[in-house]
């Protein structure tokens, strides 16, 4: 890059919010051990801004690849190829909670949680919810379409988008959507941007839906002798029509890990595969009565015991550990982090074909997630292997895995994004006509390719 | 058309298929008079069949359009450049309700009342319910984003389909989604075609989300003296956090057409302004109360009385005679209506724009719609003017209530499409940067311009 791309950069966004040295911040998100520093990061404070930055990278061909969160998990945030990091998070305002209309406006940059908070102090609601909505913002929730346990009743990220504001790599500025319940007036750009992760067009305004907040949420914690138990137990609650929004799976790997590193244990103990279901609303003894009866199916579909958590505190206890198994079973080894989904009721087949993969290919799998929803996050461990058996292993195993998943029904990915780690998998998800329209789309969008390239598409020769 | 592409067209589907005389049935959907006669209507029963037509027509360059119920509002089913009409009529299995996964498969033909009917005979829900439900299908929802008045609740038709099989003008057959609740793989083209009006590929499966029945549903009528103390006691409700699954809206006039057409009264009388207000859930008490709450607000607001319907019976009449208003007013007079919609909050200011508009441009209009959502059907009937006034003075009526309704935050269209008849007015919803990019997916799925040529977007020259 040269000094003058970095000077009509540095005029557009001001000295303050251009950085060419300490770049490492901006090299990484959390995904894995990787790091591709850009050349230069940028913060601009306005859509102007960042019109006028993605002006210049279109005038220069310079890949520009929008950040925010770095909270990722499919490395959609990594500068593969070098260039501008286009870092969203001196845009951070919540411009508007708009209470007579229920919706809110906010900036890319907005901490996912801190939008919650917000709203939820005045009574109101944004049900999606990472695991990482500490530190991850809007504006990454709406490139990746984030899920999240609450998913399973409230939807995911997109539900919950009605309107945009985007920059186009040729400096325009568009609105599309807004403060609206319908609107059937074009195509819809917002819902074709949202899950886009930015390949197509940064966003720097966002309009999201609120409901109002349910008053009580309650807690329960089942440890079962097997999977397949938990399996039933979770079939036998959707049967019964009941609605949590909750249902979380983990497995005794997945537990062990996060007891060994968080030094505390779960209520309950002893099990192979534990569930976390959650129910909420505002009459407590309609509450009561549908976690009875989840217990009472838990119960019958071989749980000896349940924990009941209506305490926020027993609560909150329940869901920092849930949240925290994602690095603890990280932190064991080198790792590679799947995110396969399938229909709801051929999740117990997906946690054995798992187990079969790993075990033909040599390697240890950790599994939990969003059983309720048939999301399953699939941690690969290297543990004692060679690098060279790691190496050679585990792109066969992915594969087979994959393919496996979309053979049920299912996809590569759930909640996490295509990103950089997945995209030359997309060729087992979809045929090439379909990829090749996919192309087209990012075509009328950055004609140049330079926004966020290296990311979601394969390689053109696929496999 | 030639013979040769009759031929070609009858090989494809078989003589008992393809129609080339009587094609009245084909020339007009249910927006105001129109009718433009397709050359020939083709009937097919697969996707492969519908894949070989589309090969036909892109070979011989022929506009081809997409038609199911023919139920539209906006047009987005004629045939304005001739050609083939493609009729899903004969697509119209339900393939799947999948009880243990919540979802269910149907062909593009099937009646919307149809699936309703059949997956609540299960126990189960598939909210989405346009006023013509009983004879409107699936596959034009899914074109349109069909709303209705549930939708307040539960959100619109894109909100409940997580999967799609679509043909494109290749000949190649696609599938986007499946049976899932997360799903990140790639741009959702899924999303994008929703809403497309049948302009980017026709849709030959449609997998829908359901979810458990409501097991109980109140409905409450209330009349007001002003449109201003309905429009509050909206604002109200909604402050108190209450949820209806729907708050519809009936001014005086639209509710003289649906009686004096139907011949019966409403239980209460005298408004201005009407609301219809319906809950549902599983708690009879519960909803009691809130229906309770509701009714003291509008009392509050200016209802001297409130007309309850708990029983079924009274509930089916009050809905029947809401969903034969559209009629009822259009058999008034030589009539244009539109579907504006705005923040909900901003609706008694749309109420009001919407008269003096009409009245200074010498017109009548009638109102009525989903007040909960902003959703205003707006009605401008010609009753005694001349040809020649109602000519020239609807245009620019039309144009000034769009480009108000657009500066409160609104939109052209909420649920009906833009179609036919909206498409010039979409240079006032959209900027040129942004109609071109519209331009140019169409381009991306649809080449040579034939599917559904004439909808959606405006004539290249704009105004």
């Amino acid at each position: 890059m040269t000094p003058e791309v970095i000077e009509r950069l540095r005029a557009a966004v001001g000295p303050e919010r251009l950085f060419t040295s300490d770049l490492e911040k901006y090299s990484h998100d959390e995904t894995e051990d990787f790091e591709f520093p850009p050349d230069v990061a940028v913060c601009p404070a306005s859509a102007v801004e960042t019109a006028e930055i993605l002006k210049i990278a279109r005038g220069y061909r310079i890949p520009i690849t929008p950040q925010a969160g770095r909270t990722g998990l499919s490395g959609g945030a990594l500068c593969v190829h070098r260039g501008i990091a286009l870092s969203m998070e001196r845009m951070n305002r919540i411009l508007d909670i708009d209470e007579r209309n229920l919706f809110c406006v906010a900036q890319p940059g907005v901490v996912t949680q801190t939008l919650q908070d917000e709203v939820e102090a005045r009574g109101l609601f944004y049900p999606p919810d990472p695991s990482s909505r500490g530190s991850c913002t809007i504006g990454g929730n709406v490139a990746h379409n984030a899920g999240g346990p609450r998913a399973l009743k409230y939807g995911v990220t997109r539900d919950w988008v009605t309107g945009l504001e985007f920059v186009t790599t040729a400096g325009d500025i568009l609105r599309t959507g807004g403060k609206l319940m319908k609107n059937v007036a074009g195509y819809s750009l917002t819902h074709l941007l949202v899950g886009s992760e930015g390949t197509l067009a940064p966003v720097t305004e966002i309009t999201l839906k609120l409901i109002p907040r349910p008053a009580i949420a309650k807690t329960m914690l089942a440890p079962f002798q097997d999977v397949a138990g938990a399996a039933r137990a979770v079939t036998e609650i959707f049967k019964a029509k009941l609605t949590p929004c909750a249902c979380e799976y983990m497995d005794r790997a997945a537990v062990a890990a996060a007891e060994a590193r968080t030094g505390k244990k779960l209520p309950v103990q002893g099990g192979e595969a534990y569930l976390l279901v959650e129910v909420d609303g505002n009459e407590e003894a309609l509450l009561d009565r549908d976690l009875e009866r989840i217990a009472d199916l838990c119960m019958k579909e071989g749980a000896p015991d349940v924990f009941l958590a209506a305490e926020s505190e027993k609560r909150r206890f329940l869901w920092e550990f849930r949240r925290s198994i994602g690095e603890a079973v990280k932190a064991l080894s080198a790792y590679k982090e799947e995110d396969t989904v399938v229909p709801r009721a051929r999740l117990p087949e997906l946690v054995q074909v798992v187990q079969q993969v790993a075990r033909a290919h040599g390697l240890t799998a950790v599994c939990y997630g969003h059983v309720g929803d048939g999301n399953l996050h699939v941690n690969i461990l290297k543990g004692e292997l060679s690098e060279d058996h790691w190496r050679r292993g585990l792109d066969p195993a992915v594969r087979e895995l994959f393919a496996r998943t979309v053979a049920m029904g299912g996809q590569i990915t759930g909640e996490h994004g295509v990103g950089y780690v997945q995209r030359n998998y997309m060729t087992i998800a979809y045929s090439k006509p379909h990829l090749d329209l996919m192309r087209r789309l990012k075509k009328v969008f950055d004609p140049e390719g330079i926004l966020n390239p290296g990311k979601v598409l394969p390689d053109e020769e696929g496999r």
